[in-house]
């Protein structure tokens, strides 16, 4: 833990593990007997229960958001720069709960885990789980935790696609609704990267119809070929080319073609080979389904302000210039379907080279309009 | 034939193959003792050898650019639309050159032939070509032709690579220099893509190294992947959406995760299993580091101006709007640089939601362009 960010950071935090036996019916038709969700909560819910505020991930991310886990701990949580006290989600006075999805491979029950029915992982037996599967167990979470009511929904990627979710499947649950680099749905493109990366998995003959861990084996050269699509989607070709340009790792010809000649080249595979290494292939699918599947549209029978009307709560809506992923375009339907059904919504658009990373990187001017926004979250 | 294409088609042809003896030193250091030609020629050299245009394709193009291979061929040659009797490039009056890259697998020695000191493919053993090379190898093609001086060198992508080195290595030799869809070199994002290309071939266990042949097998999943990758490039995310949307292949949740949900998923699918029958992986790894090498700025110590600067021909430069693969921005630069040098050039960006493949297709905007232009060419 460094002693410059610890002054504004939430310290050291716990997971936790909420375990809920009461059945869940998934949007496909099958039943979950029993589940456990990992979270994390910063600051205190005050005595009226109104200032709690909850932070939904992205496609790899985890409950563990901000804060540290020891004090020789290095690395804080994923949205350190924009969650802690005086922060722009200030934990001086808002509640946080972070909470890691079913399907994931950080805690929460997901293919990983072991499958009380069987005794052996899930793996290709996990269940597909949606976006919505998603809204019914942090729903759950906080009515075990004593909260009937969030000050605001956030989340950015896939994470704001929940909170879009919540704001039309349980409007009176959330007065404030952050929606960052998002979408109302993918597009086809969208759709075929995600399609790529899946079927690099399963081209991996350690892939074994997912059923790797039985094997104890690992998709690895899938899983780091997949997370290679999704990094160089998740980029902006600017900041690629004023990061690596045509720079050669050597100056000459390099005989063998399975060494990188260009540094973009050995980056990718470095992030790759990462990923494969911490990431579970089988959470990796089922994530990139949910994200195929959802569709805000589908709520008002195709129609998104109709689907919209339903909402009650106030919107901010912010994309990244350079976000080729999900456009600024896409997150502009979302503000102006909003308008259309005549909902207040807030929309910016943050100049930045950091593609759709930038939802995730400190900008100045993107924790100044979060932070400003925020002030009127839970006053 | 159809009969209504036959009409302006160049009708049948026949490839035919040119064979040197005569070393080729390639940039990589390496010589490539003896190698042959595939090609294709369409109209009638004129007296004066004046007429004579070379095409160069692009990355999985061949030497058969026009016409059909017999009365019952149904599909004529990549270019068919461009190529013919009254056609933009008007074999009434040009003795069209169409050849094939060496390294490739369609005719041309590449690593699919098999090595006459070795007796067995090339394979891993085949050397690294560029494009400095093609337009070498172009070049003795002509000379064997009889052929002194191309009235026009055309391309487009890869080949208006090809047209470009031409220009700046030859500029005698050519008064016209058509390039399509091109770039002066690559981005930091074009290469990352290939390399992902590539990655999915290496990680094929039937790659082998690249000596999959010896084995008789094919590193079909790796190439299928490749493909995916690639065509998804060439397309823009509009047409994508236009084309598939978000259409469901069925209607209900898929319980097996290995088969195709939506619709654009089994496109991509076909495409890449279709390229895998066809095409070699070796040479898709050769053709992707010739684009990754090309550096056209380099023969002016990293000025494109200076580069363009030897240049003599007349140019004709056209992007395609949606093309994000090769942006218009790129074809921008080489218009620029050449009109920065002084050089006569023609520039124009072609409305189209083709993306990268525009320069393929039939666009009556884009035919009546190059039709126009091409009259000066050998009047």
């Amino acid at each position: 833990m460094n002693n410059a960010y610890a002054q504004s950071s939430v310290g050291i935090v716990e997971p936790k593990t909420a375990f809920f036996d009461e059945p869940l019916f998934l949007k496909s038709g099958e039943v979950l007997k029993e589940y456990s969700l990992a979270y994390e909560t910063y600051g205190v819910l005050n005595a009226k229960g109104s200032n709690a505020v909850l932070i939904c991930h992205a496609l790899s991310g985890s409950h563990h958001a901000a804060g540290y886990y020891s004090e020789t701990d290095t690395k804080p949580g994923w949205w350190d720069t924009m969650i802690g006290p005086g922060k722009p989600i200030d934990t001086n006075r808002l509640f946080v709960v972070s909470s890691n999805n079913i399907g994931g491979c950080d805690g929460s029950t997901g293919p990983s885990s072991v499958s009380q029915s069987s005794g052996k992982p899930w793996g290709s037996l996990f269940p597909q789980v949606t976006v919505e599967d998603w809204v019914e167990t942090q729903k759950r979470l906080a009515e075990s935790l004593g909260i009937a009511h969030w000050a605001a929904v956030i989340g950015g990627s896939l994470g704001g696609m929940q909170a879009l979710e919540w704001s039309v499947r349980y409007p009176s649950w959330l007065s404030h609704c952050v929606v960052l680099a998002a979408a109302p749905g993918l597009t086809a493109q969208n759709i075929a990267f995600n399609e790529i990366a899946r079927q690099a998995i399963f081209s991996d003959p350690q892939w074994l119809q997912g059923d790797y861990a039985l094997s104890e084996t690992v998709p690895e050269k899938g899983m780091a070929l997949a997370r290679m699509v999704g990094h160089l989607t998740y980029m902006s070709a600017d900041k690629m080319s004023d990061r690596f340009g045509r720079e050669l790792r050597q100056g000459s010809f390099e005989p063998d073609d399975d060494e990188p000649i260009f540094q973009v080249e050995s980056y990718l595979r470095y992030q790759g080979s990462q990923f494969a290494g911490r990431f579970d292939a089988n959470t990796y699918v089922i994530m990139t389904r949910a994200l195929d599947r959802f569709d805000l549209a589908s709520h008002g029978k195709g129609d998104l302000s109709e689907a919209l009307a339903r909402a009650t709560a106030e919107f901010l809506v912010v994309s990244f210039s350079s976000d080729w992923r999900f456009a600024p375009s896409r997150s502009q339907e979302i503000a102006n379907a909003l308008l259309a059904s005549g909902k207040r919504v807030t929309y910016a658009d943050i100049e930045s080279d950091a593609g759709h990373d930038g939802f995730l990187l400190e900008d100045k001017d993107y924790m100044a309009l979060v932070g400003a926004w925020m002030k009127r979250v839970a006053p």
